[in-house]
């Protein structure tokens, strides 16, 4: 039993508002569980003596070990009902009566009521604003959904009803069963985190489906999902992925979701599968309950039609996948059997004279290549073939081999009986080659993120001390935006920075580049100038003798610009060659549902025009931050293209986590940008920054 | 009749090598023509005398009136056959028997004779080495396929035989209809040109569908589809589309093919609407023969479930559509009577409890709003709607407004009814939003390609005798390799380069630095040298003064370096300001099939790393050009942004054009760069220049 008790596995249920009334939602609910439930149903309406031959109890007060009460009744009575059921020590209340937070002010009080009720009572609480739950092992439908679902492994959970309803009828009269089934409606109190957690538990449950508008709190589902997924594949589709969909999503069910950046980052980070459609979502669903994780990404192709077979090799092109290139061993054996004019290689092309006998050996060689890890079976009708064979022969070496197998069957209804074979077995077939080759795409990004390691995030040492300081100051001025007055921030992360200070007197600034012993850069601090440049507050290569005068001339400057403006004093800062170096970006944003987003690209263009990026939600872990370096395209500039000499690529890495562990320290900070941050062979230099705080969080 | 005259409406058929022997392809063919075709089937075959209730002839010899021969018999007898069926005055010939150019030296020489008896006799020659030929409009099946087509406005050729038994099959139980279908086989004589120049004219095609491996002559081909494709539009599968997918398809049928790019441009150009996924091709199929070609890509959504309508919303928002803004009135409208809790807004929600009828006056509505260009209507079962009066409601209003509609129902047996009664009235519906927009997609691509005016390109007047010297001295000196000694074929297709000149003295060196009158640089020239720079073969910044001498340091390193080396001369040029603009390239390869493929990009990294580029097949008119500048991701670099002044883009487009023409006439040039030609807001300037040339053709 998972984390939610008896939720999925009650031995009675109670329905609040049972009716007698067809077309009515507690007739409908009613209905649903006398049906199909395997345990004892309770009718709850004190205006009925008996509903659907139950019998009608006044209320939930009074009725012993109740597992799963069910409210159908009108929000008001429906916060009461609930109490009730608190009241009583029933443990789980799926509301599915609507009339929330979805429904305007007082909704959303009635709301933070039933919030406050399933704390007091410690209520697993389901909705409110939903269909209900599924349950296939104890034949569960505490639903007004007017289908059941077919009893198998995977579980599934929506945030839109309609979409529920939609599958089920859809999947009724095809191959694909559920365990538990839930509606999540306004996730007042159990939310996607939950099920996931409590799915991870269950045994029965072999993947996990998620249609989600919002993830309520983006890090507390990172790390459950990230722990689940080891063992169990969470497959999602989150929806409002583009500008209009987000705002279709927010006026459907008042979702406000973060930027989809952070969503996509944090999906990926914890090794979720992110699907954009509803056929990938089920293809994914199908191949992950069906087949077992591949150890590699070769694919072998076997097929009885080169043209078809050359669309898969396609297909495999276009996906994270390879061609396997088969040992010696195994192009001798092929072609010791196979006929004139086949292909040995892959795509094996068995040529279009092959029965289920040719098949069966050739995949029985094939399947015993180390190289191979996932094979496609692609059958054309002819006259020799006969698919119902071909499946037995296919699903026969699948499992002898233990090698994940998806079918293309390129034909109607000859294929039926043969894909109903197959998907028995769990192997999936489909019309299309590039969908076959899709499923074993996403089952390798199964495969490739299970195993990968998870990485702590790295904790380096840092001046907190310093860090504190710097903050009072900018509390004391009640400043929400600083500049390179806060590069001390930076210093204090063990970040570089270029030699120089921030000094409010002529004397000082002549004393710092002293000090630096070369010409310095000098620019004018302020909170209010934002463009200094614009204005003449920067200064480049100033000699010893002119940093005095500069000083004065930038303050003068400034002040003429804009006498109101809060001049901070003179940043005084060596020179960096940054033409000898790249200049890159390392930015944070902070996503209202996943916390601080942090972002790496190079300076200039590659960011503000290409959008060539990479993000990641914070706390980065090492090679979390190695990736971003990589991911870019324009990474091999870093790494040496074109005759350069690399760059330190490890000093970008460490500075992109000591960012990351900046910025998850000081929630204060809701958005840095250091650019540039110059990276040489010999390391990084910040040598700009910008940041925003909020000041009511310092 | 289209240019294939009788080949699809045949009155009389033989079948050379008919056969009563069962599991034959004589058999098959001719019982298939027997059972199928509405005109009268003649067998001919030597040594039966009767074969499935035909009398038997001995030869074509003497057959009066036959429209169209379809030969089965072994290889050599079949060159014969061809050669008697010409004699005989026959039109068409179906070759279906293999072992020609498929199969080694001896089956191309076979081929060879084959193709020329065809030209000898002017015969319509299908194949050889095919599938057959089917025409429903006659009851034609000339196939030895097992199943037949059902009847339709869909006409279909495939370079894979089993391509076309697999999409028989599967359409057989589907609603997908054919007018006529080819199995193209080895396109001896008639080829893919042929049948979309065939379907053009027919006024019982409506869509015409292609799988390729390859296209046998890329430029006819576009021109073809570009006439074709105004009024019918070509879907086409082009597989070995991938690396992986290319090799593939070289050693399935031979067909050794270009760059993809070439392909990607040709298609793109001609108005060809490729597509990646046999899912696609049909889906393509399905709405181009039912709907009416949008006028707008803007798109209205009108669902009964919030969640699927965001889904749907995600979907137009990766594809090239936009969610249609609707006018005030239509805002206004739908929300007289639509019940709270609607959204008026696209995509229209009209909420769960919606009856079909309210289905149908919101699209009456949305449909009559000029704003909309396409409709999804999306439906989830709930139980107040009928699917089948959703269906009959929608094949009203799509009728009645003619603005194209595709469907999704989501749900399973339910709706299946409905999708039939959509079906029939050719309104496509789906499960899956993503693939009913996916479908609008194309359609909208459709009428894109087909609005788009075709711009002839320009010719400009050129200095053809100075490329005519130019050539000459190359092939005295035998040079495939030409660098900036050919700079003046730049010069006289008009292509503005820096003062300068390629000399073989120090004294008309310092001639024409004092020409330029400012300092010049210096370039040693030879096709030997590649990396002039790495010799100490580029001097810049050279003063008056200096100029003897670097001649002669110039030519004393190149010699030393290597020794062997023709040394043309030095090249004396203008100093370019290469900072003050944007490098940028423009190049030239030549594709077997296309021809010479225009490439244009920025200079260094945006090329070399990030691959930004753009490519069309020569010749390139203004309007491609103009495209070509701005379909790279670089492009606002040259637009302006970031604060920098715009640089002439009419003159980059021009260069596009005129190293377009240079290479149209003169196919002597295999491969050319400018690298870079340099942009700057007063003009561009090609400052450097490598060419190669097939001295075969000059």
């Amino acid at each position: 039993m998972g984390t939610l008790g008896t939720l999925f596995a009650p031995e009675r249920v109670a329905v609040v508002g049972a009716s007698a009334r067809e077309g009515s939602v507690g007739y409908a609910v009613t209905h649903n569980l006398v049906e199909s439930f395997d345990g004892e149903v309770l009718a709850v309406n004190p205006n009925s003596d008996e509903v659907l031959g139950l019998d009608c109890h006044d209320s939930l007060a009074g009725l012993a070990d109740v597992d799963v009460a069910v409210v159908v009744v009108p929000p008001d009575v429906a916060v009461e009902a609930v109490r009730e059921a608190g009241e009583t020590g029933i443990e789980n209340v799926v509301v599915i009566t609507a009339g929330f937070s979805e429904a305007g002010s007082e909704g959303a009080a009635r709301e933070r009521e039933l919030v406050a009720i399933a704390e007091e009572y410690d209520i697993n609480l389901v909705g409110p604003n939903c269909v209900g739950v599924m349950s296939t092992g104890v034949g569960l439908n505490a639903t007004f959904a007017p289908m059941d679902a077919q009893p198998g492994n995977v579980s599934m959970m929506s945030q839109s009803g309609a979409f529920i309803t939609a599958v089920l009828d859809w999947a009724s009269d095809r191959s694909l069963g559920f365990k538990d089934v839930v509606s999540l409606g306004n996730k007042a109190v159990l939310d996607e985190s939950d099920f996931v957690r409590e799915w991870g538990e269950d045994p029965e449950t072999d993947v996990v489906l998620g249609y989600l508008e919002d993830i309520d709190d983006g890090r507390a589902f990172m790390e459950t999902a990230r722990e689940v997924g080891r063992e169990t594949p969470i497959v999602v589709v989150k929806s409002g992925r583009t500008e209009a969909g987000a705002s279709a999503a927010a006026s459907h069910t008042g979702a406000i979701a973060g930027s989809d950046r952070a969503y996509e980052a944090g999906l990926a980070q914890s090794g979720v599968i992110r699907v954009d459609s509803v056929q990938e979502l089920f293809d994914a669903a199908s191949i992950l309950a069906g087949q077992p994780v591949p150890d590699s990404e070769e694919v072998a192709i076997v097929t009885n039609a080169g043209g078809p077979g050359v669309m898969t090799t396609d297909a495999v092109g276009d996906a994270d996948l390879s061609l396997a290139e088969f040992s010696d061993g195994t192009i001798d054996e092929l072609g010791e059997f196979l006929p004139d004019g086949a292909n040995v290689y892959n795509p094996v092309d068995i040529i279009g004279d092959a029965p289920s006998e040719r098949f069966e050996r050739t995949l029985d060689v094939v399947l015993s290549d180390d190289n191979v890890g996932t094979a496609i079976v692609l059958a054309c009708p002819t006259a020799t073939l006969s698919f119902e064979d071909l499946a037995e022969a296919t699903v026969e070496m699948q499992e002898a081999h233990d090698v994940p197998v998806a079918a293309v069957l390129m034909g109607g209804t000859s294929t039926r009986e043969a894909a109903e074979t197959m998907s028995e077995a769990g192997i999936p077939s489909y019309f299309d080659p590039a969908r076959a080759v899709r499923s074993l795409d996403i089952l390798a990004e199964y495969a490739d993120s299970r195993t990968a390691e998870y990485t702590e995030p790295t904790t380096f040492d840092v001046d907190h001390e310093r860090v504190d300081a710097i903050l009072d100051r900018a509390r004391e001025r009640n400043s929400s935006r600083l500049g390179v007055e806060a590069m001390g921030l930076l210093d204090a992360y063990g970040i570089p920075t270029p030699e120089g200070e921030v000094v409010d007197d002529p004397a000082e600034a002549q004393a710092i580049a002293e000090d630096i012993g070369d010409e310095v850069v000098m620019k004018i601090v302020s909170p209010d100038i934002l463009h200094k440049s614009d204005i003449g507050g920067v200064e480049v290569g100033v000699g010893p003798e002119e940093v005095w005068d500069t000083y004065e001339d930038l303050v003068a400057r400034a002040r003429q610009y804009q006498p109101d403006a809060t001049i901070i004093g003179v940043q005084v800062q060596e020179m960096v060659d940054i033409d000898a170096g790249t200049e890159t970006i390392v930015g944070v944003t902070r996503d209202p549902q996943f916390g601080p987003l942090v972002m790496f690209g190079l300076g200039g263009i590659f960011v503000e025009i290409l959008e060539d990026t990479a993000f990641r939600v914070a706390p980065v872990s090492e090679p979390e931050a190695s990736e971003m370096v990589d991911d870019i395209e324009a990474s091999p500039l870093l790494h040496g293209a074109r005759g350069r000499e690399p760059v330190d690529t490890d000093a970008l890495v460490e500075t992109i986590q000591r960012i990351s562990q900046l910025v998850t320290d000081v929630p204060a900070i809701t958005e840095l940008d250091i650019n540039p941050a110059v990276a040489t062979p010999d390391g990084v230099s910040a040598v700009d920054l910008r940041l925003t705080l909020d000041t009511e969080e310092l």
